[in-house]
């Protein structure tokens, strides 16, 4: 198939393109680079060493002899859109291409106006131009777990059937997002659930867990790498814990730790993408997909990352440090996600075998860590935004 | 008290504010007057003449001796906020200055765009403003019944309590609404929630049904008439129903006709908004109103336009044309509006004698509506967005 990527320079976005390249697919991509204008905006960059874009799609022909169409491009800008479309053809568009930093949507007023405006119009652009342009295609569109907020009851797979005062209606399930970021995706997902509805575009809305891993099979050289984020604006809680017990300083586990978030491994997650690509929803139909492995709580998670690091002779600790974001810190958390599993989805990675190859990976970029050590204690606040000026 | 209003020259801003100032209170308010330009734009103008702001507001100062505060501004600019904010140190500032046509929304990207980001922009402004300068005020801010689309089962005032397998909690009720403009108010609406919950602002989330009438008692002079738009991208169906009765050309129902909204007068509509300001919800408290009287069909509409301007002497007629929207034409509906009432509202008009107020109003205008009687006819159509260059 021919697959395009929006934010084919991200960390899921390069996974996936080097995995779809390798089952075969053509894939072209577009990117504006700005995550990683914003992640030099805080002051930090990726662990591992990453090549500029020209680059890696000249290493990945070299290594798999296919060739990856690369344009740097803004999805901001509607005429970018449709000449992207144009020009690539594509039958699944896979979507990326949006600012993906909680922390980073809570840091002001301009942060979180960019995050939602920049994140909106993007998929605006897109499903107007995938309906002027190539009405037939399959959009996957990146979401999150994070949309759902942690209600006290389960949580579906997009939508519920639910009985109300005698009656009985199958509903979007209610979202209750944590951060402006969050809250985009909300945006998105009510937008794409509307796109569907009046011209019938073909939508999975993916509704992504946290991803973790520094690698894929596919990552068979270093000048492969995908980026991976260790400091508190772009790393997740496990990237952060990881990176502190390589640096031998203690993993900053926020408030009581009983928060509880679905996780999928990298090497999972494009796998997961590719199945969602190969098996497109029905025509006209708007297909919502949670896609993670397991739920651990923050706490559960320092503990394995202790457990794996002390096997790699390193001295881990643990620190509960305040909460800065505005959360449940103990919740009932029990979210579906079988349909991946039916379309043939099999997890092949456990997170303790994954948390080795992370360490096994930081240590050898520890000088990358050392340098932008400052960077991982949380300086992002809920409660209290920062000034305009930082 | 001291009210500040956001999109003060509008249809609903400015009889507030009138209404407001009769009763006693202090009134402030800022508008970008983009809606006069956004109606030029479409080839329309209000129905009533209306004066330009400043003149406005001073034949207000000279009718009821009490001064109200302009200021020309635009909310989507941060610092406008907070200095508009600053000078006016309101006890309430009602948010009724966004993008509000949700034909306009539809006509192509660019206005889908626009729609979205700035009326999430001003929201967004708003609570950051507020939380940085004035954290303890009441933010009213307008929503509309149409976020919660058309469900089959009954809809409560923003939030339900639902068992699903065997757990109960009290969350959003989901919202699906019809049109890019609809879904932005959602987009507010979520992000008003998340303010409340991460800072504690004291917020109504208004719900409001469509608003009908050119008259409210405090309209006690033509110089204080509010604006009324007639045409496809900016009037209702009732006021589109009333203009064309008044031209003598059929009144056009879009599909079966079964579509069934909420409505309530103008008159009623700023009493309601005042009944909010002066009893704002608990400190820290995001409260939900849905703010209309009686619902109806838009068929029943027709009949009862119909009906009253026989009455009135002209010579209706009633055509069913292809609806240009996608919607449900045949629904049930059922929504919850006890709040205002519980609150001391009570409902002061009758569709049917506003109705007869309405079209005594059009019939002086008639000239008016007849200059641009070419703008009444739907041209937006929710399936086939024009071009770019529209």
């Amino acid at each position: 198939m021919k697959v395009a990527i929006g934010g084919i320079d991200g960390y899921i976005g390069w996974a996936l393109a080097i995995h779809l390249v390798r089952k075969g697919h053509t894939v072209s991509g577009i990117d504006s680079l700005i995550t990683r204008k914003r992640v030099e905006e805080v002051g930090s960059w990726s662990a591992t060493p990453i090549l500029e874009p020209k680059a890696r799609v000249m290493a990945a022909e070299e290594i798999f002899g296919s060739r990856i169409e690369y344009v740097e491009g803004d999805l901001t800008d509607y005429d970018t859109v449709e000449s992207f479309l144009e020009a690539t053809k594509p039958d699944a568009f896979v979507h990326l291409a949006e600012q993906r930093s909680a922390p980073y949507s809570m840091i002001d007023v301009r942060h979180a106006v960019e995050t939602q405006v920049t994140n909106i119009t993007s998929s605006l652009n897109l499903v107007y131009a995938i309906r002027a342009r190539c009405p037939g295609i399959h959009l996957v569109k990146m979401g999150t777990m994070g949309e759902y907020g942690t209600p006290a009851i389960d949580i579906p797979e997009g939508f519920f059937e639910i009985e109300y005062h005698g009656r009985r209606d199958r509903l979007p399930f209610p979202r209750m997002a944590g951060s402006w970021y969050h809250w985009s995706k909300v945006h998105d997902s009510g937008n794409m659930m509307f796109a569907n509805k009046i011209w019938g575009l073909q939508i999975t809305d993916v509704m992504q867990g946290v991803v973790y891993g520094t690698r894929t099979p596919d990552i068979t050289d270093e000048r492969l790498l995908t980026r991976f984020d260790f400091d508190e604006t772009w790393g997740t809680a496990l990237n952060r814990f990881c990176a502190q017990s390589v640096l031998g300083i203690p993993m900053t586990v926020y408030g009581k730790g009983g928060q509880t978030r679905g996780y999928i491994s990298l090497a999972d997650s494009v796998q997961c993408l590719r199945i969602a690509i190969e098996n497109p929803p029905k025509k006209g139909e708007y297909r919502v997909l949670n896609q993670f492995d397991e739920s651990y709580s923050v706490r559960t998670l320092a503990r394995l990352v202790f457990d794996v690091a002390k096997i790699k002779g390193l001295e881990p600790s643990i620190a509960n440090v305040s909460n800065p974001r505005v959360e449940e810190e103990e919740h009932y958390y029990n979210p579906a996600h079988e349909s991946l599993t039916k379309l043939g989805y099999r997890k092949t990675r456990t997170l303790e075998a994954e948390l080795g190859t992370i360490m096994d990976d930081l240590k050898r970029y520890r000088q990358r860590l050392q340098a932008k050590r400052e960077v991982i204690l949380p300086r992002t606040d809920w409660r209290e935004p920062e000034n305009l000026l930082r």
